[in-house]
């Protein structure tokens, strides 16, 4: 893995990244973009995605400019706290017992009802 | 809010960070502690905790150093991805209704088990 993966032609995220592929975009930065979940599991559930093409959180964490790392969680931590003042939950998955759907990288923020624990 | 935010005497985690109250360490630097969930909801549940008392994630990621933001959580994937090489989920919960019961940032770091959708 080197620190500047390139796109995926198979990739769904990377095909929204690019434009191939639509999506209702929130927010976007050289670094990262902010679309609205298609299958949303509150009244507020937006995904952080990195523009770049890192598999997994851990890949991302290891081997990104520390910057950009920061960069990500911040947008989903400010982006939680904007959407509802009673509070939001993070989740990123990785792998498929933790529920990743896809192999780039990707922070769920939602929020808008009371979320329940366990997380799933 | 300042950028160097001093202990809570009245936060669980300051105090397990200080040494008042004992936990099962897993790793500790300046920046960050892991230790067990007290609760734990799958085989492996861990929690990510700053050292210093920021009372949420909105306010650690707007205000802390981003090298200790990434470092955050960069130690969560981390140790998500060596917990279980089949998968984990981080879950950050921010205000009541997100779930949040200390009001110290901290990262739940959970697999051992398949995971369900939706996040709680």
């Amino acid at each position: 893995m080197d620190n500047d993966p390139k796109p995926d032609p198979n990739c769904l995220f990377c095909k929204i990244v690019s434009g191939e592929v639509p999506a209702s975009f929130v927010y976007r930065d050289e670094d990262v973009i902010v679309i609205d979940d298609i299958n949303p599991v509150a009244p507020q559930h937006r995904l952080v995605i990195t523009t770049k093409h890192w598999p997994n959180a851990a890949r991302f964490a290891g081997s990104a400019d520390p910057a950009v790392v920061a960069r990500f969680f911040s947008t989903g931590a400010q982006l939680g706290r904007e959407q509802w003042e009673q509070g939001d939950r993070l989740v990123i998955n990785t792998g498929p017992a933790g529920g990743q759907t896809v192999d780039h990288v990707h922070m769920h923020v939602i929020s808008g009802r009371q979320m329940t624990w366990p997380p799933g």
